[in-house]
């Protein structure tokens, strides 16, 4: 392992310098992508690198690839970065963090005049959040073949504003084709947005995949009626039934512990009236578990619990499976390298699974990639409240700095 | 009992001819209180009681009053009648009904030149339904002293017009004082708006009285989380104490037969996201039961619920009483009178207790009431589909007249 250690007192000062492209009064950041405000941060990324002696390349979906040479350049660089857009009233720390640590490492690098076998590539993917320009990742699923460029060109905002038309006005659509060049690696560095690390204390979350995920969207039917007419016997109550599977869905997390998770997190009741029984209920069911064996298990018993639930209650149940997404598992050697990593450095670690998508996951179907993540405040994110401690901020980016050399090193 | 009845055809004749002031394409009526459509059914009203003979009165919150001579005018009138206004979406026969049928008893005694000891009184109540200017039966209400003129007139809608200005527009702004005279007794029909006497096929609901009724606001607050990241058993979730409650509050009206009645009819979620796990929730609870001590027990079971389950998931709650009714029972000599009505004439029928309120239930505080109730097709009310049979009408408005003529000769 090399000596090299990243400067804390530094890292933490980007953090303060980037919240102003954004700040809140409450202390959280609002840089919505392809605003004027992510163009800023933009353009203060592309300036810290250039001052670094990095070369930049955009592509035609916006990301900001900065690349430091190395001995050998006719290697794939060793990439690294994240995200430097926010929600529309977001933290200091989601997204940046990892671009920040990026930038930090190739300081580091610096100055102690240290050059790697293969390039280093610190990357700014675009529109990570979604919060604008739907699907969220667009960028980086583009980078990885996921979605086509006119596909991410055409999305559209509110206001009717294509994605495409944005990254042009804010300067940053770029020529180079999206996916255009290969990654020998790619490291993330993120804040958990989970309350598991903070909770024990953990320094360091070696990511070693993402859980499957399973959305659906729910309509149950009965017959409206008068609260003060209607005998119990003759109601066919859509929100008791909606109820009772809110219950039955909370237990098939409980049935597949300690990672399963379900969520009833938006209901719309019809009329929504106080003297009126419901004539239905919509709303949508969130289930994920890290082993796709025992996501499919929870598949079933939610099936079963609807026919059970609605047959009890004399209602109707129209059911659309409206995302399957299976668990994905980070590379292995480059897991193991983070883990090693976190190891030397002698910081407190655990494997975690990442609970939100992120686009190293889009990274991962075309090179091998990995994450790192560092805890954050009561797991609080998407928040103005995220906070993070500059100990654990400086942690995270010498496990990086020490992943990126390891894997740099067995080249 | 006198001989007479009424002529059913005629008096199907009034509802089809009524139905076209507000008539909607969907085979309803859309005439609410105060409109135009409120004035032309008015201005008819009065024209078919003045051909009658009767004197007019109109009081100071609209109400009318079509008096018919009896022997001895010293003596309150006999007063029978209901509402003429409708709901938004509302159907040919909540309300207008029962002053259609003190029409046609008015109209029957004129054809077999039959004076009472008592004068008589068909009385329309200006804005049973409060679906404009609340809160309902306003004007009753205000007959009966439970409002002052003053705050019925100054009800605002949401075009911030006052009920006092609406009153005067259409021309219904009466000199008499509200609440100004006696009223001997009160009697009135109306369709039940629940399913009981329709799937049970009886022709009459003699109804005993109305309902006690509780209403409540409640808030669970949890902590808001994500819901890909938090497990289980680090969660405040109020979604699932929302959830548990509804399915309990629906068992204390089990716990509570056959008349115990309790509805969750509005919900919101906050923020009500798919992928967040709700950090509030608001819903209502209705309650209701004819006995006050079985529906304070379910206060009481209620208030151990909400305990019980802000226990089992660490959740808080916020419990507002919004509405404490108890029950109310109509005189027990008039509705013994309906129900001698309804034998006498060979109907099917059956005690009832009141679901919604109705004007008789504010009257009831200052002359002895009582109401006859006639089946809805499966109980569907305020809603365009509501429907009754001609026969059933038929029957109800011999009833009333019965009644009346009864009460009249025991005088």
């Amino acid at each position: 392992m090399q000596q090299y250690r990243v400067n804390g007192e530094r890292l933490w000062g980007t953090i303060i310098e980037t919240a102003q492209f954004g700040g809140t009064p409450a202390g959280g950041v609002s840089r919505i992508t392809l605003s004027d405000k992510d163009r800023q941060v933009r353009d203060w990324f592309v300036s810290q690198c250039t001052a670094l002696g990095c070369t930049i390349t955009i592509d035609e979906v916006g990301n900001i690839f900065a690349r430091r040479a190395g001995k050998d350049n006719s290697r794939p660089p060793i990439a690294f970065g994240s995200h430097l857009d926010t929600q529309p009233a977001g933290g200091k720390f989601d997204g940046i963090a990892g671009v920040l640590a990026g930038l930090e490492l190739l300081r580091t690098l610096e100055d102690n005049h240290f050059v790697t076998n293969a390039p280093l590539e610190l990357i700014d993917w675009t529109n990570e959040e979604g919060s604008r320009f739907a699907p969220t990742m667009i960028a980086s699923g583009a980078f990885a073949g996921i979605f086509t460029t006119e596909f991410a060109h055409a999305s559209k905002d509110r206001q009717g504003l294509t994605f495409g038309e944005e990254l042009e006005r804010i300067g940053y659509l770029g020529k180079a084709k999206a996916g255009d060049h290969t990654l020998g690696a790619y490291f993330e560095l993120h804040i958990e947005q989970g309350p598991i690390l903070d909770a024990e204390h953990t320094t360091i979350g070696v990511v070693t995949g993402a859980q499957g995920q399973m959305w659906y969207d729910v309509t149950i039917t009965g017959m409206q009626g008068h609260a003060g007419t209607t005998p119990m016997p003759l109601r066919r109550n859509p929100m008791l039934a909606c109820a009772r599977i809110i219950d039955g869905v909370n237990q098939i997390a409980l049935n597949h512990p300690p990672s399963g998770l379900s969520t009833v997190g938006l209901v719309q009741v019809s009329p929504n009236s106080r003297n009126v029984i419901p004539g239905s209920v919509y709303f949508t069911i969130d289930m994920r578990h890290p082993d796709g064996v025992q996501l499919k298990a929870m598949h079933r018993e939610l099936v079963t619990l609807l026919d059970h639930v609605t047959e009890e209650t004399n209602t109707e149940v129209d059911f659309q499976h409206v995302l399957d997404m299976p668990p994905r598992q980070f590379d292995a050697r480059c897991v193991e390298i983070v883990r090693e990593a976190a190891t030397g450095l002698g910081y407190s670690h655990r494997d975690i699974v990442s609970g939100p998508g992120h686009d190293a996951l889009n990274v991962s179907w075309v090179a091998p990639a990995a994450m790192i993540f560092i805890p954050c405040e009561k797991g609080i994110s998407h928040n103005e409240a995220e906070s993070a401690t500059p100990e654990d901020f400086e942690a995270g980016a010498n496990v990086l700095l020490q992943s990126v050399l390891a894997y740099d090193a067995h080249l």
